[in-house]
């Protein structure tokens, strides 16, 4: 089981553009130089973010893709959301239904092989939905050398030019 | 993110064998039988399981798939990473270590996209890893009904005759 590259893509995105002032975006193909990625799949994935609600496209000198809501209010689960979409990765087709064995078939409860897995996601879910866009952007700052923060800004000042 | 319908199956098949006596075992179209499922894909999925140390083949009458440990001492997980593999569902390729704003590059420690990526796995995998077979086949059996039960001694007794 393998998660889509545009998730591990659009979270170093999502992590860039949140680290911006407010209101201000990158264009797709800026988003993609930054890691040197594939534009014409970073511009796909990016769309995916757009129609989820985590960014929104903005036309004209100075657009691109922006965050929608606050840093602080996007998590890393709502990004995986996007790109992956809400159905879990064990999707129960109820096989206990069919057989020769069924019983009297009262169904209505899940069983408890659906039910361990339910909780194995929710444990997976929580952890990415608590950790923030703002807390990762904190994070990489922290450790930040000086080097890179002055090729940031350089790079920065180049593309919102 | 989809996983295989194998680890259902096969979770479904396991819990059924840990539900007979120490040493006895089912074919791999008995176990696709018990809830009508493609004996063909059944027998692909049984066959992962036996690469991965978990069931084993027995030859002549009476033979086919047994556990080949305790029901207690075989978890979800067990199952879950010999149909799936023990690779993680978010694979980090350190994007971070291209592009124009690299630094002096640092890169020992994993980044805070990818760490939450993996404590969140850590999570899902520990709820896998705390159940047992032995604990899904006592859970089956409270809930079990009279008709239930009935069908499947009968079922049993015609596939082990």
């Amino acid at each position: 089981m393998k998660m889509s590259e545009g998730v591990e893509w659009t979270a170093h995105a999502c992590a860039l553009l949140a680290a911006l002032p407010r209101g201000v975006g990158l264009p797709a193909a800026a988003l993609a130089e930054f890691h040197y990625l594939a534009p014409a799949y970073m511009a796909k994935h990016m769309q995916a973010l757009a129609r989820a609600g985590v960014v929104e496209s903005v036309r004209g000198a100075g657009g691109g893709y922006r965050l929608i809501k606050k840093p602080e209010t996007i998590t890393l689960w709502d990004i995986y959301e996007a790109i992956e979409g809400e159905e879990p990765a064990f999707r129960c087709s109820e096989i206990r239904q069919h057989g020769p064995c069924t019983g009297t078939g009262d169904f209505r409860k899940p069983c408890e092989i659906s039910s361990v897995f339910s909780r194995a996601e929710s444990a997976w879910k929580a952890e990415l939905k608590s950790v923030s866009l703002a807390d990762i952007v904190a994070e990489v700052a922290r450790k930040q050398t000086p080097t890179k923060r002055a090729q940031l800004t350089q790079w920065l000042r180049e593309k919102l030019a």
